[in-house]
């Protein structure tokens, strides 16, 4: 066992479905001073397992961090399968058709599930958890071994929309559409979890003068981010009405290793519609009774993140590129 | 046929399960100059369907009336049984345990539907539909006579929670709650509809000060309604931390007839969850893509209010104390 102390930096296992947020998620971990990445898992979600890692290795040998383990995750949802990702967001490599060099080393024997596992009882009682894809993996480990929550400090996953419309049906989040079952589990595991949902990730942008700044860093991984978030761009421009996008899976991080924090975070009943009814994928959050302010409701173990303290953009370019971090 | 002309009032068919705020509603058109109420149906809600008849019967006396005829509609909704209604809130007799004599007359001997389709006739293509519960009697007219909504210039329905939370479940709003599979027949009969949902009602209340205004008038009814508000306001004072109530009925027959406009209704699909799960209740609105104003879905024959262009207390109090309505 590896007890954490205070100084020590967090040991943080993510799991991705790789991905151009969760690219942009990964290169922030990789640069917070006290954040130690000690393993990476992919599941299928912007693009298959199997790319995701392919991707993730790429990513951090361009980092020069050969020494994170990657494992390849679930391919398929708990129930029914793979629907093939979203290249139209992503592009059809997830990583908005850049081209990195695959790296040297392979995945892991093991899965993502498996490294999960094993990472949790190496850091025991410091692991933290940050999920940025679908929860299928986290659901197949607790499957496995019912005692994971019991060695893991926090969860903070993307996912959900509370209040705010969703964004594959006109209540469900992509990462929850894409195994419900599996998310449904994670969530009502018992374990602190934080849930970071579309009502603050919209909220959080890159736009131009941010991709520039990345293509501009001396960084190899981050000019890549900025020639990747190029095809991201072009997908939120509709919404927004001018070339930015959205930081879905940095915000979880960065919420996860204190670099944003969390200013309305109510611990609330949730619950995910399984059902196969108009509101499968939903993440139904008990926002009744909040006017007052902030109300816990005893015994949630969910937490929702409804408003943070500052806006991610230039703290994550900052971060990425090696610049001073704006306070 | 009674073709309506531009400065004739608006002949108004109301359908209300009253109800408290549902007396609110039903005071406000009576009082609006430009309103001809032809008549009142009501259905199991905030209390039964024959005690909401023996309400409004007692309220049109006290307004002095009883031109304006009321039938009794649906007890049960369209699956299930009616679950006793919520005395909680509104009182064991609907209107707060307030006394009123009951009136004179009875209601009529057709049902609530039967009236709704025979006043469609009397006033083709002028009759406007306000509904204030459950759509239970309006399914009903449907199925008896799909033609009716080719005789109806509009309706206006207060129901369902788009970005809001509920106030039954996490999800689901009261009127719907009670007979989702009534509202989603209702929400998709193809006429034009206005929801108004918790996202508004809630945001315009009465407070103790309108409450005395309403206890100062010379108007019997006017002061009816400042007893039973008594009751309300001690429902409401967790929720708002002060005595006052939310005025979700009134704010729908405002908006039917133009004394609140909404400044934000977007046409958007809108689906009722009739599933057994977790979101069984809600109206689920799609609101994605409206972040750069409001854009209408082709097609969508129903407005969801989002925002409004002044509160509605004041004015309401103006128009049922008859005092000069304020702008």
């Amino acid at each position: 066992m590896n007890r954490h102390t205070d100084d020590a930096p967090h040991p943080i296992y993510l799991d991705c479905d790789t991905g151009i947020d969760d690219s942009l998620a990964l290169a922030y971990l990789l640069s917070s001073a006290d954040v130690d990445l000690v393993g990476v898992g992919t599941v299928s979600g912007n693009t298959d397992a199997a790319q995701a890692a392919r991707n993730s290795l790429a990513l951090l040998e361009l980092a020069g961090r050969t020494d994170v383990p990657v494992a390849i995750g679930a391919h398929d949802p708990l129930n029914g399968r793979y629907d093939g990702g979203v290249p139209e967001i992503h592009g059809v490599n997830g990583i908005g058709g850049v081209q990195i060099a695959d790296a040297e080393r392979r995945p892991e024997r093991e899965s993502a599930a498996e490294l999960l596992i094993r990472l949790s009882h190496t850091h025991a009682g410091a692991l933290r958890i940050v999920t940025v894809g679908p929860l299928t993996n986290l659901a197949l480990a607790l499957a496995m071994d019912p005692t994971l929550p019991t060695r893991i400090v926090a969860v903070t996953s993307m996912g959900g929309a509370a209040l705010a419309p969703g964004n594959v049906t006109a209540v469900a989040e992509a990462n929850i559409w894409n195994d419900p079952e599996a998310a449904q589990l994670t969530l009502s595991a018992g374990w602190p979890l934080t849930l970071v949902p579309l009502d603050v990730t919209m909220e959080n942008r890159l736009d131009e003068a941010d991709r520039q700044a990345l293509l501009d860093s001396r960084d190899p991984l981050a000019r890549a981010l900025g020639q990747m978030l190029d095809h991201y761009f072009d997908f939120y421009l509709p919404e927004y009405g001018v070339r930015s996008c959205a930081l879905h899976d940095p915000l979880a991080a960065a919420i996860a290793v204190g670099g944003v924090r969390a200013t309305r975070n109510p611990a609330v009943p949730v619950e995910v519609d399984t059902s196969a009814g108009p509101g499968r994928g939903q993440v139904i959050c008990d926002l009744r009774g909040q006017r007052l302010g902030q109300r816990d409701s005893p015994g949630a173990t969910v937490r929702v993140v409804l408003a943070t303290d500052r806006s991610l953009g230039a703290h994550l370019v900052g971060s990425i590129t090696g610049a001073t971090q704006l306070a």
